[in-house]
C-alpha cells in the first residue's frame, strides 16, 4: 500500500524543463498541447545566456546544476529544452542522475529532431542551422547517423541567432541580412531539409522559410519531444490523473520582469508565476 | 511584336493584396516563400479595421474601392486577404473587375480553407472559427459542400479574436480566456480540424492549438491562396521574370507608425515602404 501511495504521489508531481533563456518555452508549448494535465516548472538560465558560445565542460557544470535545481522541487522527469546543452552534457547529466535520482528520466531535443529529419528528407541532404557549441559537439552528424547512415549533413553555426531571439528582435535589415547569409550555404547544398537546431529558432521559422524557399522542409523538435515525454510518462505510470489544467512555474537565473515579457509574448500565454533564483547560492546551502 | 512586349511589361506589374490590418500579412507571408521573384503591394484598411462587424453592403464596397486603388498601382492580379471580405464581396468584386479590369484574376481566401480542411478531417466535423460577418455569410457552409458533400461544419463567431492581434495582444489571462472560450463548442463537437477563418488568427495559433489540444489540426489557408496564385500566373504567363528578389509596398488608411511597427513584428522583415492612403479622396479625385 505505501508503495502504490508513493507512486501516486509521484504522479502529481512537475515535468522539469530548461534552456539558456525563452528558446525552451517553444518547446513547452508543445508540452502544454499534448500533456494540458501535467504540472510544469520551467528554469531559463538566462544570467549566463547564451549557451551556445559555452565550452562543453561549462554546458556540463550547467545543467547538472539545474538539473540539481529542478530535483530539489520536486521534478519526476526533466526535458533538456537547449540543443547545445543536450548536445554537450546529455551524457554527463545522465550519468549524475543515475547517481542523484535513480530512475529518472531525463529527455533531450537533438535525437527527435535528427529522427524527424532523417524521415522527412527525400534528397538525403540534411542542413542544421544551431549555436556554435551544438554545431561543434557533433551532436547532429552522430544523431542522424544512427537513424539514417547515408544521409550528409550540411551544418552552419549561427552566432548571432538566438541572441537576436533572445532580445527580443526587433526585425531590422541586419537581422533578415543575417539570417539569409546563415541559410546560403544550405541553399548552395541543395538541402531539403533543414534541423532548427536550437529551441529560440521556431521562434523565427518565417523568416528563415523566406530564405530558404517553400521546397525545404524545417523541423523543429517540439512535438516529438512532447510525444516522448508522453511515452515515458506512461511507461513509467507517472502521467498526472488530474482532470483540470496543470499549474506552470518559472524561474530564470537573470532579469524577472524581462523574461516574463517575452515569456508572455513566445508563449502566447501570461507567465504569472515567475520567481528569480540564484543557482550558486543554493548549491552552497 | 507591340502584344508580346505588353505582355513582358504585365509580367513585371505587382500582385495586390489586401485585408482590413495586419492580418493579411500572414497571406503576405506565404506569397513571398511561394513567389520570391514577384513585386507586391500590400493594403491594409486599418481606418476601418475591424471588417468583421460590417454589412456585407459595407464589405462590397470596401474591397471594389481597395481592389481601384490597387488597380491604379498596376496591380496584375489581386489577393483578398481577409475571410469576411473574401466571404461577402468575392463575386462582387468579380464582378466589378470583369467591367474594371478585364481579365484580371481575384483570388480569395475562403475556397482554398475549405479545400485543405476537407482534405484533413478523418472524422467529417470540422469547425470553424471566424469573425460575425464570415460566420453569418455562410460562404464556408457552401464552400465545405462543395468539396464533400457529407461533412458537417461547426462555426463559431470571434468578435473579440481579431481586434487582440490587431491591438498587438498583450496576452493576459483575459486573452486566453476569451480564446478558450471561443474552442469550448468546437471541442464539445469532437471536430478533428478547424478553419482558421480569419487570416489573423494564424498570429495566435499556438494559444488556440493549446485550447483545442493535439489531436485537432488547425487550418491556415495562407500556402494554398500562394499556390493558387502560382497557378494563376503560369497559366496567364504572368509570372515575372526578374533574377532577384521582388520588391514590397504597404499602403495604409489609418496610423502608419503604428502599421509598420506591428506589421514588422508579425511579418519578420521591416516594412521599410509604407505609405498612407485616403481611399473616399482618390475616389473622389
Amino acid at each position: 500500500v505505501s508503495e502504490l501511495r508513493l507512486l501516486d504521489d509521484r504522479r502529481t508531481l512537475p515535468i522539469g524543463v530548461f534552456d539558456s533563456g525563452v528558446g525552451g518555452l517553444t518547446v513547452l508549448h508543445e508540452l502544454l498541447v499534448w500533456l494540458p494535465h501535467e504540472d510544469f516548472v520551467y528554469l531559463g538560465d538566462t544570467a549566463r545566456f547564451p549557451y551556445g558560445e559555452r565550452s562543453p565542460f561549462e554546458l556540463e557544470r550547467f545543467a547538472i546544476q539545474i538539473a540539481d535545481a529542478l530535483l530539489v522541487r520536486g521534478a519526476k522527469l526533466l526535458v533538456v529544452a537547449c540543443n547545445a546543452a543536450t548536445a554537450a552534457a546529455l551524457p554527463a547529466l545522465e550519468t549524475h542522475l543515475a547517481g542523484a535520482a535513480p530512475g529518472l528520466t531525463v529527455v533531450g531535443v537533438v535525437d527527435p529532431g535528427c529522427r524527424l529529419a532523417a524521415k522527412a528528407t527525400r534528397n538525403g541532404r540534411v542542413g542544421l542551422l544551431g549555436t556554435t557549441a551544438t554545431v561543434s559537439s557533433g551532436a547532429y552528424d552522430r544523431g542522424l547517423q544512427a537513424h539514417a547512415e547515408a544521409l550528409e549533413l550540411v551544418s552552419v553555426a549561427c552566432p548571432d541567432l538566438a541572441p537576436i531571439v533572445q532580445a527580443g528582435f526587433p526585425f531590422d535589415r541586419r537581422v533578415v541580412d543575417t539570417a539569409r547569409a546563415y541559410c546560403r550555404p544550405l541553399q548552395a547544398a541543395a538541402v531539403d531539409t533543414v534541423i532548427l537546431g536550437c529551441t529560440h529558432y521556431p521562434l523565427v521559422a518565417p523568416m528563415l522559410q523566406r530564405s530558404l524557399g517553400p521546397s525545404v522542409r524545417l523541423i523543429a523538435a517540439g512535438a516529438a519531444v512532447a510525444s516522448e515525454v508522453q511515452g515515458v510518462l506512461d511507461r513509467d505510470g507517472l502521467a498526472n490523473r488530474q482532470g483540470g489544467e496543470g499549474r506552470y512555474r518559472f524561474l530564470c537565473t537573470g532579469d524577472v520582469a524581462g523574461f516574463r515579457e517575452l515569456g508572455t509574448r513566445f508563449l502566447q500565454m501570461p507567465l504569472e508565476d515567475v520567481q528569480h533564483v540564484d543557482l550558486d547560492a543554493e548549491m552552497a546551502a
